[in-house]
């Protein structure tokens, strides 16, 4: 745009754009009780407090139409929005959804994207109330804004994790990653091939994981249920490694993870295996799993186990222990992320 | 996406996109008072409601970056988010922010993107609460969400206008228009010209109407302090001819508006004339004015001309009388907006 110095996004780093962008970020309202630095901002209405969250799916990067079906696509946008304020233990209530639309995309396929989208608010008692359509140069765009609602005392943030909590996550993962490689090789290999016949067979988990995430509003009934509040807790969308630290860093703590107790499906690990990605890397790296990671207090664990829904995958320890993966023979790995944190 | 019969977004004419995608939509939350149908969904508080709207960006289509300074685009798209509750007569307190962002985007054009969108919010009282960024393959995308709250009472609807009503609105119309008209028109001259000098001077009003609208918040605390409250508004952004109609297809009224009235600055006019466009079209299907709308009853005529600040352009009719345009000499022209209402 002009030849001052400019830096690549790339090179600021995991955090670094986010903390650049949300620095300079000034607060006027009494109403905000916290802007950018959670899955959610979180807004005072009294005895209640608001929760919004905003995201964006792009084409060609979030997803392909070429093997995305648009009725899982349209699913998937509001279970993604969705998920942030469920990540804060609240009651998702209201979307509004934006589109960008090329030219390519017909009045059936926006139906369909409707369908799937209006599926997922059936199952989550939430409502779409409003939108904007504008034209799009290149590719499909959706950008999904959640509300929620919870009472003040019960939003649990990524902040409060306290020394010798447990680390639970609600399902194995990896999964989605392995479908979206899967679904990769099936373009590429087919890329040519007159009428493409995708080899999916055996692999239907692994597909529904990543085209149709399932929001865990279950798990979080069952804890209320039992008593039991979470200390902090975060949406897994940038893979385990990533939104642990995240975590970490909010809470200003460590952590310890213990690999042989990270769930991995068979599935994912045959697959992973067949396309030479190590099973563990997928687990902890490949992001989209959309499950929830948060930690309870220690005196919870047998309510938790109990509770048969939930990952015991390690416990919290002081920051200057660091987030550290230990291995099966006790030796420890200091976690770290992906360079470009989307 | 496959063989079955298609149909192109434009054949569902000027309110039928909206009205095909909003139709399906299910109210499953007793707190959702209003969704689509209005410039931002309504969310019971109690006394109180929220306002919600969103509204995306998309580059090539809503902006050009060859000659829209970062700054002013992200001044314009908080206003633009903003005034969707403006428009409901509303405080607007918190926004998100949700950026697809290409490859030759740099850290420092982002810096100046969200300083432009910081002195809209310091202008304003507003808060950026949170975003989301994701990587775009094809141009910069910027959905801005904004929040607002109002008494219940206090918020004004499309829906509300009532025959004998008067017409108002906030500013002249066109120059917007008329802006970008001379942006697009320089950009093409100097296409392949090596150190290119546009021709601005003399039209700095237009580019700045295009570039930098301003929120009409002065107008709404005018009217509140004058004890006026509007029956109906709307935000001016697909041309004083589509919203009109809005309002009345809302309020199941017709209105009769007159082109005498309508005022059109000097350089709007005088740069319509060079560059052989209607001023009136400019006026009227131009675009992007982002004034407000709106109705008073007939019995406010004079406290609002006390004000001077708004002009009034006409009056509400019955519904069977159409929406019309009258001329000088007397003719009235029944008032048509462009098919693909964006």
């Amino acid at each position: 745009m002009n030849n001052r110095h400019t830096t690549e996004i790339a090179t600021l780093g995991e955090f670094g754009l986010i903390d650049r962008l949300t620095s300079r970020l000034a607060k006027r309202n009494t109403s905000t009780l916290m802007s950018a630095g959670d899955d959610a901002a979180v807004i005072d209405l009294g005895n209640d407090v608001l929760l919004l969250t905003t995201d964006m799916l792009t084409e060609g990067i979030d997803f392909d139409l070429s093997y995305f079906p648009l009725k899982h696509l349209g699913y998937k946008a509001i279970i993604r929005g969705v998920n942030d304020i469920l990540a804060m233990n609240a009651r998702p209530e209201q979307v509004v959804v934006a589109l960008g639309i090329s030219a390519k995309i017909s009045v059936e396929a926006l139906d369909e994207l409707y369908e799937g989208m209006e599926r997922a608010c059936e199952e989550l008692g939430i409502d779409i109330v409003g939108g904007d359509t504008t034209a799009s140069m290149n590719g499909l765009v959706i950008t999904v804004t959640a509300t929620g609602r919870a009472k003040k005392g019960d939003v649990v943030y990524r902040s409060g994790a306290k020394e010798h909590d447990l680390i639970c996550i609600t399902s194995n993962l990896g999964a989605a990653y392995m479908g979206l490689h899967l679904l990769e090789r099936e373009k590429r290999v087919l890329k040519d091939v007159e009428n493409p016949e995708p080899k999916f067979a055996g692999h239907e988990y692994l597909l529904e994981r990543y085209l149709k995430p399932r929001a865990r509003v279950n798990v979080l009934d069952a804890l209320r249920e039992e008593g039991i509040h979470p200390t902090s807790m975060i949406d897994l969308s940038d893979g385990l490694a990533s939104d642990l630290r995240q975590i970490c860093r909010s809470s200003k703590c460590g952590a310890r993870i213990y690999l042989e107790r990270i769930p991995i499906a068979r599935q994912t690990t045959e697959l992973a295996e067949e396309m030479h990605i190590d099973p563990v890397i997928a687990a902890l790296n490949g992001g989209e799993d959309h499950e929830l990671l948060f930690t309870v207090p220690l005196d919870k664990q047998e309510a938790i186990m109990r509770l048969g829904l939930v990952d015991v995958i390690g416990h919290i320890t002081r920051e200057e222990s660091g987030v550290i993966l230990v291995t099966p023979d006790g030796e420890g790995i200091a976690l770290k992320a992906q360079a470009f944190d989307r």
